[in-house]
């Protein structure tokens, strides 16, 4: 198979064809057309069809897709057919929400521990998941083979924790610091929530001047 | 001036120059060239240009960009200059986080009230912030010219209460079920936390798979 470069938006409507295959596979839908789903998600059905294709395809002509096929085909895309371990550091509103958050074991994505520096929560646990202090950041990743390092401490301390999940050896970050990390070589993924919430400000009083 | 659409990707980079213009002010840097801006934040120079120009320019040749001038222009395009009042309908851990956070208060947008159909939650109050039952939803929103509508709940509530927060006269609608919404005429901004994490597993499995 070729490889080619995928876009950040085919990859962005990765996880969204997962949720919405989970649903039909729930509901008993065992095959569905590309139009038929592309008209459910509301995207066309030349974009569905061109998106699957950039993986080398999975529909038959005339028949559509298997919806178990195409489920297992897109969870291997997105690597979910392995168990990740991930820390939170920051134990604050975010990291707790995380810490509390149930939806990412579906996926076998376990939060194992935070980190903090406030002594007040440090040997406190949050939903079973202990609250350490961020001196024992780097020996626990190593000591767990924790692959995924979530930030939801303050900027300022942003690009220091991301230093140091890297040199312990984590494979990605999950940044919730709303700041543009550097020299960081594995793959990032910004959260920045105020960035999706000024995006909605401006499409409330522009409403002519964005294209859907 | 001509007005013409402006590209999603273009509107989600408009935060950033807000976040990064803010902090230039701060640090007391009164003009900044494109190049030295694109540098900055990792983009390229004659793509901060042409962002700009989207909304008619505001720099000079030769001079580069006045810091103040630029961050009121852009806080103006992101309609920051005027205060918004806000709901979440959803007092659980994401509901809670976003009670708590204070960074949206620099931005003039507060968040008035939660609202939630657990008797263990109503009447107690989140960082200052009631929570009210939901059924009082449509009354509070009227009554206190509430303009954004946060859905903090779970996936199978959030279109119904779309419906009534649209139905009540929200003008847009932070989405943090994991659905998409259909059927609503104001704008809505999604922020599924899974999808971003699900795009970073597949960042770290298929490295030389996606374009930076």
């Amino acid at each position: 198979m070729e490889v080619r470069k995928v876009s950040e938006a085919v990859i962005r409507r990765l996880p969204k064809y997962y949720r919405h295959l989970l649903i039909l596979q729930k509901t008993g839908v065992e095959r569905i057309s590309s139009g038929k789903l592309a008209q459910q998600m509301r995207l066309n059905a030349s974009q569905v069809r061109q998106d699957f294709n950039c993986f080398g395809g999975f529909g038959q002509q005339g028949y559509g897709y298997n919806v178990s096929t195409l489920l297992s085909e897109i969870k291997n895309i997105l690597s979910l057919n392995q168990p990740y371990r991930a820390v939170v550091v920051g134990a604050g509103n975010i990291g707790t929400a995380l810490a509390n958050f149930e939806g990412f074991e579906r996926d076998s994505i376990a939060i194992e521990a935070l980190f903090d520096i406030d002594p007040a929560l440090i040997g406190s646990s949050i939903n079973g998941k202990p609250v350490l202090h961020t001196d024992e950041l780097e020996t626990y990743i190593k000591k767990n083979g924790i692959s995924i390092g979530i930030i939801a401490a303050r900027r300022s301390a942003a690009q220091n924790i991301a230093d140091r999940m890297q040199a312990a050896g984590v494979r990605g970050i999950w940044n919730f610091a709303p700041m543009d990390l550097t020299e960081v070589e594995v793959p990032v993924e910004n959260l920045h929530m105020t960035d999706s919430l000024l995006c909605l400000c401006y499409k409330m009083n522009q409403n002519n001047l964005y294209e859907e």
